[in-house]
């Protein structure tokens, strides 16, 4: 069974009865969970005596409002979810019980913030390090897990936790895609069938950079351009961002030396998808390299 | 005795031996320990079974490199205060130790570190909260002890607490005087006889506004004339600012309506001195209000 804790206090009662031999991992989500979050939470009960799931909306990390009140609300859902992967807690509070006052301290992450999704998004990740620092000091977990489809979240949680003494353990847990290599989001539940149908050609320009990269490309520059035309195929994609980056300071790599992360960012629509794939320059490519990368999507040949 | 613990690692395995019925306090400092720290170690021996002094200077909280070369370092001295004043462990990391990378992540607390020495000297709140919420995560005390002479700091830390929901009980310990009046300061060691001799005039300075206010002004601006006028009779000291702020926001005050603090910093020859005090207008003075303050200092008399 699954309990949900709503206050802090309640947590802590909570927390004064779990044994000093227990491990506790926390999986913090936004709620709206799926088969994504479902892979935190195996990951998290495979290290972890104790299982606890966060699900807070944070309303700091949000730099459009729209994006905030359109964000999924299936509470019910989620705590049925919960329970088919064995979660011992969701503790969902409040924004009052999060922020009973005006917030005035904030973590802020220079550097690592200011590349791929800080610029697009002023402020989140600022929002993010510090709502992720609340729950580390609310409920004390030895673990935590974030999915590697939020890359530059989860380097920034990384950072966070190293400079500043957080005696918390951080695990990156891979993407879960679906069949067609759509990255598992809560987000894609806002893409109509059509929009929907188009967004896994973010995987495939990520692809294809890698690709790229496993055939012996080296320019960065180049290795974008090929990236960026899958996406200009089609008409309906807003491209964001398409980068290159060193995993760890999440700055842009101009000449691809070492392994990357290539990581993207598009808008289908008013809904906003991000993805990024790991490229090893010295894994060579098993396919034939002169080719180019084709594939079918919606029943469209796509190059 | 007390222990002197260099290493993260090593306080960590210090920790695992202390008992959970103990109660950890921890009192953090920058060394050259005087009285003023000693009131902080007694207080935290008061309600603590376990006490740790940390002993820090932090080169990220100082605006001016001169003030962070000239800051005093009598680490020797210092263990033997400890030794006497029974503190149980000192930890006294190496600069590489709390700083083995840049740091990236910081704390930033708007608004209450605006205004007063956060004026003067940017950045200096963002390198003590960061610091502070360092030793809080490294060291994980229940209790922590901060002299209201750094009374910002003292507001600043609470808010970060409060904010960043960390399990840290902070106490706030009324300030240390010489004879004279002057706040007990490792700074002080740096002012020359005759600098010495004049520093208590900030501290008269705030009497003069508390007196005020006990005698019934409430305009802010009258009382800080009032004060300031006692700083400007003595030629070699140079003013910073004078204010009254709201005890939990820092904001100045206009109108004096409830209790403020009256803080003050000034320069004399190139070291910085602050202080503050209480002022309640509910407080009615029992002086002659009639009459100006008048004191000797340094064998003239100053009105």
């Amino acid at each position: 069974m699954t309990a949900v804790v709503r206050r802090i206090a309640e947590w802590n009662r909570v927390a004064a009865g779990i044994r000093r031999e227990d491990v506790l991992g926390l999986v913090p989500t936004m709620g709206a969970l799926h088969n994504g979050h479902g892979a935190l939470f195996d990951e998290a009960r495979k290290h972890c005596s104790v299982v606890v799931a966060s699900i807070f909306i944070n309303p700091i990390q949000f730099n459009q409002r729209s994006d905030y009140d359109l964000y999924p609300r299936v509470f019910d859902e989620d705590v049925a979810f919960c329970e088919t992967r064995r979660v011992d807690y969701i503790f969902a509070p409040p924004d009052n019980e999060m922020y009973p006052l005006p917030q005035q301290a904030f973590i802020e992450i220079g550097d690592i913030s200011e590349h791929l999704c800080g610029q697009s998004r002023p402020g989140h990740f600022r929002g993010v390090a510090t709502v992720v620092m609340k729950l580390f000091q609310i409920l004390r977990p030895q673990l935590a897990f974030f999915g590697e489809k939020d890359y530059q979240q989860l380097a920034i949680v990384r950072r966070m936790v190293r400079d500043l003494n957080v005696s918390v353990h951080v695990v990156g847990v891979p993407t879960v895609r679906e069949g067609d290599g759509l990255a598992l989001s809560s987000r894609n539940r806002r893409l109509n069938p059509a929009e929907r149908c188009l967004a896994p050609t973010l995987y495939r320009a990520l692809l294809t950079a890698r690709r790229l990269i496993a055939c012996g490309e080296r320019n960065a520059a180049a290795i974008k351009d090929a990236a960026i035309l899958v996406l200009q195929n089609v008409p309906q994609i807003k491209l964001d961002y398409i980068e290159l980056v060193d995993p760890g300071t999440i700055r842009r790599v101009d000449v691809v030396q070492a392994p990357v992360r290539a990581a993207g960012a598009i808008w289908i629509g008013d809904v906003r998808l991000i993805d990024n794939v790991y490229c090893d320059p010295a894994q060579h490519s098993t396919e034939d390299c002169s080719t180019q990368l084709s594939m079918r999507t919606c029943g469209v040949n796509v190059r």
